[in-house]
């Protein structure tokens, strides 16, 4: 790397998801995964977790399909959403401020490589619990429920780009995010998945390759959870509420998450996880895995079902 | 010992609680617990933890007080059930028949040597869940909700009385209970608690020092959870419920439980706790503590507060 | 069930078994499992988990070829253990006397309908843990080492068995072993798989289809650890080890324990263990899975490999 | 905050320890904690936990007394070495260079206000495990060898300071920490704890209040295990090493970690912790405890012993 680190990114922010389904989808938020609604728009809800510091990190949105809105970064002060900007702008980027959003700032919209739309932000609101939702923990921000899956906080993102090493190259070079496993394609260049991150935690935003011709479409959102048992509890939850599990729980190999796949009603895969390791040392390599190494992958943990690979939101087929 | 071991009682089975606010501790049991409200009748109410295989095993019964109303075993036989009624009966403890309740049939009610209610019955019927409770696995009784502390099952009972070792007797002499752990008095006769079971299971009733002049009263009442890591998230729910958390979570000497004690609102002390050995050896004797070492015991774990020690239900003073 | 239960055998004993590679099996069972040797003969070594209460466990000796050379229980008392050779002896079963051999009494040897070999035994010498191996707690038997998967003790034995139903009834009729699940074939008369158990513990003896023309085969052996996230912790052991993994770590569905299967160096299958359910109800019948239902049977947990159900020690084809 | 935040710091770095019994020292840190020695000097051995990604974290040296030696931190490059050295020099603290040390590149050495001595430097020597050490997973650093508490990797460091407030702003301003949370004085301007961090971890770096004249003292070291389980399981190793616990395991109301603490027997305080919370808003403040609300502190967990507060190595009486 050349030049100093880039410091602009905070972390992965509020989300928005599309859903066919807004019932069942605030049926699966709420009842299984335990979050809570704080606001409700015209066609949308907004959504929390107990442990996320901002009024909420997911809008639900109804639509005829479903998919991603929009996925968002805080940054670290409004200087750096400056720097953000005027580097998009004089990369070819050039997007717009979308206005503000229940205690969620003025945003700028613009979109990666593969054609998500992303949006920056600095300013928010932190969240106040409201009487009898108020932590007896001042460091706390909601009272614990432990309801359901019992949710702490949005955790990263997996998107599916029709090219990963762009997209990668993209988040590196402008916002500086750190790479911290690759999977390169059988040639050698181009790349499968790469996992990205603005923390020391080993991914906040994901890419995978897209085995389609569409754009923009989400490979799954993760909420975290407190530990691997925590986890395991979600299946048995997820079991007898008749919600198909996809995979897991298990442990992937990359970043060494313990995950558990599902959709909610409305389509999209949303995943409940739980580890994954910390990255201390500043300069470390991403990890590559080439082709052959990746196909024949070590460690323990089930194989993934093929459907895994090629499912995405919205259908590409529409 | 002398003769068969009898195997007459399964295991502990149904408990009735008397509680003067019937609406705090209903919101306790079912909204921190996570326990299921099954029937209703005048003054009581019928509660279910999703791994009792019966249809309940907890009624609360609105009064002045608090205290135990009840606490019973459920025989392993309508002839077990005959056995034990001819050994109470032959041995001055003579009690009489009490009607079947709500899937729990007709019962013989008796006193223990410091007064405490027991009643024998053999004949239940086992939980039916209703549409929409229905669990997947056939081999479980109700749907996993993972609502609040999740409690799986009744565990324990532990009794005040004036006389532990009279109590102690009395179980394993006519009923067959086995003891697996006792304290002794200074005295090296009297003793001042013992852990009973009718399984390999550590500990099903215990008995504690009494320190007043009252009988018949509850130490407290122990529903279990799946891990350890479940009591510590039993605190964080207590704790942001303003729930008193009395002693724990931490890890007992006797039966090495993990425990966690808050009072429901109408009083009576009940703990979350998972663990405690299992005894498989068929002839183990009961580790005996003397005054000396029980006082000194080793062992990690916080120190229990005093009023643990003198604390039951109903109030002695009254 | 006619007539009274029988409560004869305490639990299941102590086991023996072949193996090509003694040194690799002894660094198996000691390194990774965290198991101690306490005894060594000419050809054998007894070994034991931190929390059996007798002295050993395993008993590994030194073959040609790998398999079980014996299962065996504790009986309750004295009395039980004639009562159950006096029942082996009335039905045709009839084995012999075998002496002591390192603490576990003499023993009653005889086979099951499929030809495994059994031994029935009361006499037995608990643990006195060495200095420098002593608990602090006396209820302990040894002290707690965390060394490796930290077995706890020996849970429970899966046998191979062309009739499987034969040997299901055999031990349910002639021992009193309760079962609580089986899997029928296809005809809804004959069965593929059972468990059966001593104590309210789901699992102590499993009986499970054997594919070929052999008898007396062994599927696996099962030491429990202390929870699933142990579990979880054998498995980045097993694999940093480089001891390959068939299956897990997952659920099972029968008895819902937690599983991780590796096989030793010698070739045997074994299974690092965590929870399964208790039964209480003392008259539960025996949950029965049908040919189609268990074929589509549900819960979560990932797919066993088609090995699992075949492979057993010693090899068929010899 | 004014001006854009410092980024220099990358981490806690390597640790040194003084010790009057060095083999005492190690026994405790190998065979209780898990470490392995990577190196031995004529007065000093280097140990690792499996997680660290450099050559070894901790450096005990022989002495007549115990207490730190120095504490270090990496930072993020050579030029940001270079900055901090420069605000070092410019603002009265200049220190020296000191060679590198087995793969520990050369530092700059200086004190904080209260004379604890600390070490900054950036080249280092990742670990590469030896043949029969190495992982399966490329990403991981040595092979999981789950002995003993099975500690990770450092995380945090507690040092007694007179002025806690001096030694959070030189920190602060100097080099960027972040700090989570105060304990403030009854005067309200004295701070009698703070707790720092370089990450959004919730402590690396915290100072309590010296009670005796003495400075330059350590109060504890930590060391993080992967789960709440996996502390309680450090405290059965412990009992039964005959290590004394000081206190734990509990839960800190401050960053909410969960902790065990003992003592190494050359008298250092050590911790065995886990969690504690994330902080990912850019520019959260710090929490700020008046003494009377932190007297009457919120939250589970057990009293912490008095001698907690005084206790400190090398002691102050010499």
């Amino acid at each position: 790397m050349t030049g100093e680190p880039i410091h602009d990114l905070a972390h992965l922010g509020r989300h928005a998801l599309f859903t066919p389904d807004p019932a069942g989808t605030l049926r699966y938020f709420v009842d299984l995964l335990g979050m809570d609604v704080v606001a409700e728009g015209e066609d949308c809800t907004y959504l929390r977790a107990f442990g996320d510091y901002e009024t909420w990190s997911l809008k639900v949105i109804a639509s005829d399909r479903a998919g991603p809105a929009w996925v968002s970064w805080r940054t670290a002060s409004a200087q750096a959403l400056r720097r953000r900007i005027d580097w998009l702008e004089a990369h070819g980027h050039a997007g717009r401020w979308t206005p503000a959003d229940h205690g969620m700032g003025p945003s700028y919209e613009f979109t990666d490589p593969d054609g998500h739309t992303f949006r920056l932000y600095y300013e928010t609101r932190r969240y106040e619990a409201p009487e009898g939702q108020r932590p007896v923990l001042p460091t706390n921000f909601q009272a614990y429920a432990g309801r359901g899956a019992n949710v702490r906080r949005l955790d990263h993102v997996n998107l599916l780009a029709r090219d990963v090493r762009a997209c990668r190259v993209f988040w590196q070079e402008g916002f500086g995010l750190r790479t911290y496993e690759i999977v390169r394609q059988a040639d050698g260049e181009g790349e499968v998945a790469s996992w990205m991150s603005s923390t020391i935690q080993g991914h906040e935003l994901i890419y995978t390759q897209e085995h389609t011709e569409a754009h923009g479409r989400l490979h799954h959102l993760a909420y975290v959870v407190d530990s691997r048992e925590e986890v395991l509890r979600a299946a048995d939850l997820f079991t007898d509420a008749r919600v198909r599990i996809e995979a897991g729980p298990s442990r992937h190999t990359a970043i060494q998450g313990f995950y558990l796949y599902t959709r909610e009603p409305g389509g999209n895969r949303v995943e409940v996880a739980n580890g994954g390791y910390l990255v201390f040392d500043p300069d470390a390599e991403p990890y590559v895995w080439n082709a052959e190494d990746w196909k024949a992958k070590p460690g323990w943990g089930a194989p993934l079902p093929p459907e895994f690979h090629v499912y995405g939101t919205p259908d590409a087929a529409r």
